[in-house]
């Protein structure tokens, strides 16, 4: 991508309602666009991260026998009325007017309701199950207070993934299958996420696990072991600061601010008992389906990404998840210099590697700044002073290095 | 995927309110799932379709030059309010209620007043033009009568995109690449889109253009050329049906209901003038920037593909948007077909291909039933009667051939 032609430019300024550190540098940078408060678009470079998190996502749960489906968003009234959904969460539940007069339908805040429903139509025996299904689909929450930037929101993404048994030990053995899917993800995202036993909720907290990540961004507060995964919510936590990890007996327990990037819940049969969903099992016998549900938001994960991984300059984005895995500059105006540059340019993407290149006509100052905040792993620079070397510079280290471009080539497995 | 644990299942009977034969064979082949009246989930098997035809359409806009962002569903009455699009359309905007009383917020029908917003960040030169982006996103409308299934909905995911131009000449140009970036896109869907001089609307004629395909199950009637791609809605035809076609003077003109599958119009400056989009021109002069829309629908392209191509027995997916390429079926339980089937799919599958693997304890009959309405093109069929061969039968075609599977491998050039 010439950067000369992206659709978005950086700011070195921002609206001062901005208060999160992820808002702010993601709309310096060119990745969001706040369109009202808690609802953001997303520019091309913001959502070249979101569909990498979203691959890297749906890897995992097809990995565990997820089948990839879409809800809609607009529900009606008679269903959500079965759970006692519809009136109760009335602060969460957008309605909107069909026509004059009482709202007959909302905006979907979550999807146990019409995925219940639906698999109605499909699961009807023990040999019908288990079965696990996923979405990336909007969720409307109308929080009473969206702040965070993009980690908590009125508007967005969530892939969330439902599950359906006929035992509670197949269910059992799938969360445990759905939490280490979890761990991948956030481990593959750059994430170090704690698991939480979460305390209440809508359902009592052996039932549910929360998957944290430690950030002065998050609204929770955890007390977790600095050595092994032990983590629990301060208000239930058994341990006190400082004393040694009730788990692994060797680490110390500390306090932290965290930011929940995941959730999981076994439902049990509270949904498949309000909409009927049940199964004759090898008895003959009619039982209700045991269900689990599992989301993350896409969106969020980026937001904790930019919190946990940024510098006074900018943002330091993971490899996996960066919108570019170079950013190539040149530097001056100085023909030789720009030869060089489209040449390294054109190997590089021939090669199918993911280079922004900076051929725009800025100085020297602005286009190293511009590289800092929108924070792609790799720079390459180039310019009268390098000659026919490249400087090859990670965003995460000061050092800089010469190197020509077969060398660069080879440092990065690209076939010449 | 193993047929056993797809979580749809065909269904013989449908509703007697789907009408349409979309919506009938996508519903009965376990593709789709209607949650209310113009509002459609996709089933996992209906959702690979979609993708499939999402990614035809980004492709080409990426080589027109668009850049994929995503915008927010939920707009600002104020925005709206700009451009007289709040309160006009009533019965296409869905209002939602954040609070009491009047609401502030509506779903987004269109996405014109949200682009030109944020364009105003980041367009104020002519060295910043042309530009062009484009989202996913769904789209939400009030529609007073949805029918034709999933060809108009409530709720639908549209590709939208957007072109920016400093001048008239410049837009006309890229109106042009947009228009063969359409035709290549039903061309790969396997469909014949004529191109029609779109009469009225919004816009007067002669600024926007229809991709209209053949069928009954279309709601517009056109003038067409049998010979060439000459179209013309009936209203304003200027030949009559039998003529010779006023445009190659070859073909005879007929006339036929047709389906509108794309669209794409010039705005001119109608929302750069009322959002206050305007750039500084080579002269230092301030102009309003020149813009264009343009939109495909992929659930409606997929609903229009099942309209123009299904038999008695269901469905015939062009290979290109097929949810898998073959559907292997094993008929009887004996242990030599059911292994020489298991090896074919694993055979299949470790090659890359997509296979629907038909390992269910079913009749013949159902079984052969279900591959028909599903409609997968290349059928393999595995029993005793085969002996070591499998017989190949293409979706669309009387004929079967005995095939050993390296015949088969070779065929498809798959490396063994």
């Amino acid at each position: 991508m010439l950067q000369s032609e992206l659709f978005s430019k950086t700011s070195r300024t921002v609206s001062s309602d901005e208060v999160s550190v992820n808002a702010r540098l993601l709309t310096q940078g060119g990745f969001i666009d706040k369109q009202m408060s808690g609802i953001y678009s997303y520019l091309p470079l913001g959502y070249l991260v979101v569909k990498k998190i979203e691959q890297i996502i749906r890897e995992e749960m097809n990995k565990i026998g997820g089948q990839e489906m879409v809800m809609t968003a607009i529900q009606p009234k008679e269903l959500w009325q079965k759970t006692n959904r519809w009136q109760t969460p009335e602060e969460i539940m957008f309605k909107i007017i069909e026509d004059k007069g009482e709202p007959t339908a909302g905006l979907a805040w979550t999807h146990e309701e019409p995925v219940t429903q639906i698999a109605q139509r499909f699961i009807s025996s023990y040999r019908d199950l288990p079965r696990a299904v996923y979405q990336f689909q909007t969720k409307f929450r109308n929080e009473p207070r969206a702040k965070s930037g993009i980690i908590r929101l009125r508007e967005f993404v969530m892939k969330d993934l439902y599950s359906f048994h006929a035992s509670q030990a197949d269910l059992d053995q799938y969360y445990e299958k759905v939490k280490q899917a979890y761990l991948n993800i956030f481990n593959r995202c750059g994430l170090r996420a704690l698991i939480v036993e979460a305390s209440g909720g809508a359902f009592t907290k052996q039932y549910s696990h929360e998957f944290q990540v430690l950030s002065e961004a998050g609204e929770d507060s955890i007390i977790y072991c600095e050595r092994c995964n032990y983590a629990q919510n301060r208000e239930v936590a058994k341990g006190q600061v400082g004393e040694k990890c009730p788990v692994c007996g060797q680490g110390k327990l500390a306090e932290g601010k965290s930011v929940e990037v995941g959730n999981i819940f076994k439902l049990g049969t509270k949904f498949s008992e309000s909409l009927d969903l049940m199964f004759t099992d090898e008895k003959g016998e009619q039982q209700p389906v045991i269900m689990a549900s599992y989301g993350i938001g896409p969106g969020r994960v980026m937001g904790t990404i930019v919190e946990v991984s940024y510098d006074q300059a900018g943002i330091i984005w993971p490899e996996s998840v960066a919108p570019y895995k170079f950013n190539l500059i040149r530097l001056g105006d100085d023909v030789a210099v720009n030869n060089l540059a489209d040449g390294v340019y054109k190997k590089l993407t021939a090669a199918g590697m993911e280079v922004l290149y900076d051929d725009r006509v800025e100085s020297a100052g602005v286009k190293l700044k511009d590289a800092d905040l929108i924070g792609i792993p790799w720079r390459l620079v180039i310019s009268d002073k390098s000659g026919k070397k490249i400087e090859l510079k990670a965003r995460n280290s000061k050092e800089t290095k010469l190197l020509t471009l077969d060398e660069i080539l080879s440092k990065f497995s690209v076939r010449s």
